[in-house]
């Protein structure tokens, strides 16, 4: 397995766990639970997808993770409570970020193959990071979490697509280089955010 | 009018009328009362074909049905007040029901159609029997009712739905009487957990 | 600059207002007061152009809008209050009705260029010009108030588009004469119900 899956993986999962959780706090049954985490696990990217046209969605190619989703919504209530013993918030945070990250860039990375103008683009990019835990939240009749904690979350990816996109107009590095550098320059923001606490103004 | 037909406009009336129910008790006006039972009505089959790109949407190839709910909607207060009298909930329980099978199974051989894998196609096929109501009580400003009330109803559609999928796979009966019998193996699923008032395990 | 990029540069600003309004009342933070802002502003004609699978979207060809909607949200709080203090309520109506009329228009205009039906055509117009606040409250959590206030604000989009429909099959003048009178009906019926506050019975 490559690094880039595994990272993946990881991130999707990340996803789901926030859904399960979520949907548990609310009491909803099974099938909101698959749902929910459906829709935090995939929801942004879709949603980008939709605005974008393109087709097919990532997880109708990939239905192995809808599969796995559905398995682990089957065993959430034991799920969370094991995972709450054996994994610290430290790691959930370090997993969700380095989601975060890798989710934007290619997000934004979507945007450029489909000729979108930049700005465009880093919006796309962010899309795909953070709408997945709107839409889990707008199902869950919240007002979304990330519109209102004033935590710079989204402003980590929005700055790191912008890293993205400028080195790739005024810079010579390679593609790669310059995906994974600014997808890794998030998720260190991310953390380092969330370890200082930094707030916005509002 | 052939049989289909008819189940198809009962199936569409049911979901319409509860659009109308939900907007009367948040107390929406016309616009919202007809808005609410269009999208209870069309809402899970127009997701379902926004994620599948398929173009044009039912309703708009059947125009004859949004304007029947909008002449409905002009008159929602006084219909459902005279429904009350003399309709059963029984009555209500068993259209829905028959909606649940019919939309399920027609919504499972849509993402066939559009080469959907196996667990995708079962998806979408509860997607276009069941998210009508979800966005229905999203733009009501509720938690899903059907995320939350503990009854297998999303669940005989997933059953029903796999019925459709192996008898296609694994049995040499005709197109025509797998659907048949999955749509109507969910319906008296549906009835049968209602009868007996089933509830899923949280 | 034209007459009607004035209009549209207006009615943009009126409804992504709209949207730092209800987004400072929710006590959102920057995300959260641009993303709703951008959702008011161009929600309505997004999901139009998904409905009828038309792309690039609006504003993807205009990229300075959502620009010019970050940079404003940056400086949300300030630009309220100043705004509270030298325009007044009656400016802000009339500005938002000169909007729902040519936005309306534009989108029957959309639906009929895709060969939509009548009926379906006349939907779409009104589903452009009140969507962005009616998704600007779903996502702030609130029953859509389009829905629920009684004011016939999506009645006279309704009205002005049939008007628009019926003088482009029953008569003999332009398309452009079509357009702007449907569009100048719409507005000047909005302010005559909003100036006599009528409301629509329930």
């Amino acid at each position: 397995m490559t690094l880039i899956k595994f990272i993946e993986i990881v991130a999707i999962l990340v996803g789901a766990f926030s859904g399960f959780i979520e949907a548990r706090r609310k009491r909803m049954d099974l099938v909101g639970v698959f749902t929910v985490a459906f829709i935090a696990a995939f929801g942004g990217g879709t949603l980008r997808d939709i605005l974008l046209d393109r087709r097919p969605l990532f997880w109708v190619t990939h239905q192995e993770y809808a599969i796995a989703i559905f398995v682990l919504a089957l065993i959430a209530s034991p799920l969370i409570r094991t995972l709450r013993h054996i994994v610290s918030e430290r790691l959930i945070v370090i997993a969700d970020a380095v989601g975060l990250g890798l989710f934007s860039i290619a997000g934004v990375s979507a945007a450029l193959d489909a000729n979108m103008p930049l700005f465009i683009a880093s919006m796309m990019g962010v899309i795909t990071g953070i709408f997945g835990g709107v839409l889990r939240d707008i199902v869950c009749n919240e007002v979304p979490m990330v519109f209102r904690d004033g935590k710079p979350y989204a402003i980590c990816a929005f700055l790191g697509n912008w890293m993205f996109l400028l080195m790739g107009l005024y810079t010579s590095v390679s593609h790669d280089f310059a995906l994974w550098s600014s997808a890794l320059f998030i998720s260190v923001l991310r953390l380092i955010t969330w370890k200082f606490d930094i707030q916005m103004g509002r």
